[in-house]
């Protein structure tokens, strides 16, 4: 009987690849398998040995090209022939990727497996734009949620279920930033509550938008991947200072050796 | 006129020293002096150099030692003396770490800053429990917040505030699980909703405890730093496979050669 092999979920974290955990790193460089994402930096990719067997199995939410099912089967069965693989997500693995059907799929097959937390996205974006996701004068609470559903619907925002102490986080904001205010202002949030449009944070395509509810929909669209911070703590944002907020080295030059 | 130092507001992570990121590794490498909190990993601050300056300034909410204005200050004036400063707290920097208070006095004093992420203990929890913090089936919204304000409140929830398909992180629950229960069926919660209580997460002396909202009142205390994961994906976790989830190895022998 060959002993069976082990999947580890792993964070790639939001963009830069020296924010990636020590951990993450150590098990990338143990890898015979690696599984990936489409928005995993290729630079992270190279951690893994020249040896090991990579796969992107991104797919796009409405036009996948891998099923759920097929990526689940690929873990399992390379897991079966004894390799070590990992599953590599962008941000955290348990954020918005499936990761609990993946883990269902691997239990169900009686296959070892390990989670190695990644920054996700909003720790990225609030630390390049510089703002708390809690201050003690302005949010004692925070909510992630996403707003591109592959049902095709967008997240549901009950009415008046936000209080004015919340910073809230939207992944996958999509186009529409003035249906989006419009549900925010409706669930609890004044006309004039800040928030911040971060596209691709931490990396060098990094785009920060300060503006307001009120003004959200004449906003210029970024590019996804992209988040929405929106409350009180968002008017700390000053685009004058250090907009990419980023003093990043290359990993290979600096942060491995 | 000397050149002014800069200040890093670093994450440290939930715990697993390995959980750092490796920027945050690299920033540490090159301070001067160091101002950690009481939960940060002895292992962590070793990674400074032994010329650095290292200061405790842990306060505990309640009986401070060290004001948070004297914090500040310290901050201020060894970046004024042109110092190389990491500001080092647990978890992520801009969540409940005053990092909005810190930032400011920089901005006011003219300081240069950058935050580095880290794992919040959020994650680390729900990596180590091998639960997901959001499921499609599940759960389409994460809150976090915290049962412990320094006024002496507990958290507050408004009534029928929660829909059943959100996952809620609540930091530094407190020792009255009865009362936290009660809260989160008044907002929304089913009686039978599970919960996970995670103490010291992703360290050797972790600890998890499954539960419902209903037989929480009933759960042994668990030593602080602690927190509750309350929602449908805490039904995911069992405790009888690798309890730890860990399989750490030393920072000096492995991640950092």
């Amino acid at each position: 009987m060959t002993r069976k092999g082990k999947v580890y979920l792993v964070g790639a974290g939001p963009g830069d690849p020296e924010l990636l955990t020590m951990k993450a790193c150590r098990i990338l460089g143990q890898a015979q398998v690696v599984l990936h994402d489409d928005l995993v930096n290729p630079e992270i990719l190279h951690l893994a040995p020249p040896s090991a067997h990579i796969q992107n199995v991104g797919k796009r939410c409405g036009r996948p090209h891998i099923s759920q099912e097929e990526i689940q089967s690929r873990m399992v069965t390379f897991a079966t022939q004894g390799l070590t693989v990992v599953r590599l997500k962008g941000g955290d693995p348990l954020l918005y990727g499936r990761a609990g059907e993946e883990m269902e799929a691997l239990r169900d097959s009686g296959i070892d497996f390990e989670i190695v937390p990644g920054i996700t996205a909003a720790f990225g974006a609030a630390a390049s734009a510089r703002v708390p996701l809690t201050d003690r004068r302005l949010a004692s609470k925070v909510v992630f949620l996403s707003n591109h559903l592959c049902t095709g619907e967008t997240a549901i925002l009950e009415k008046n279920s936000i209080s004015t102490d919340t910073t809230v986080v939207v992944y996958m904001p999509g186009k529409d930033y003035g249906e989006l205010a419009a549900k925010f202002c409706a669930a609890g949030f004044a006309a004039l509550t800040h928030c911040l449009v971060v596209s691709s944070a931490t990396t060098e395509r990094q785009q920060i938008h300060s503006s307001t509810l009120e003004k959200l929909a004449a906003s210029p669209n970024l590019p996804a991947p992209a988040l929405l911070i929106v409350g009180g703590v968002a008017q700390h944002y000053s685009c004058e200072e250090n907009p990419a907020g980023l003093s990043r080295n290359s990993l290979e030059t600096d942060a491995l050796t």
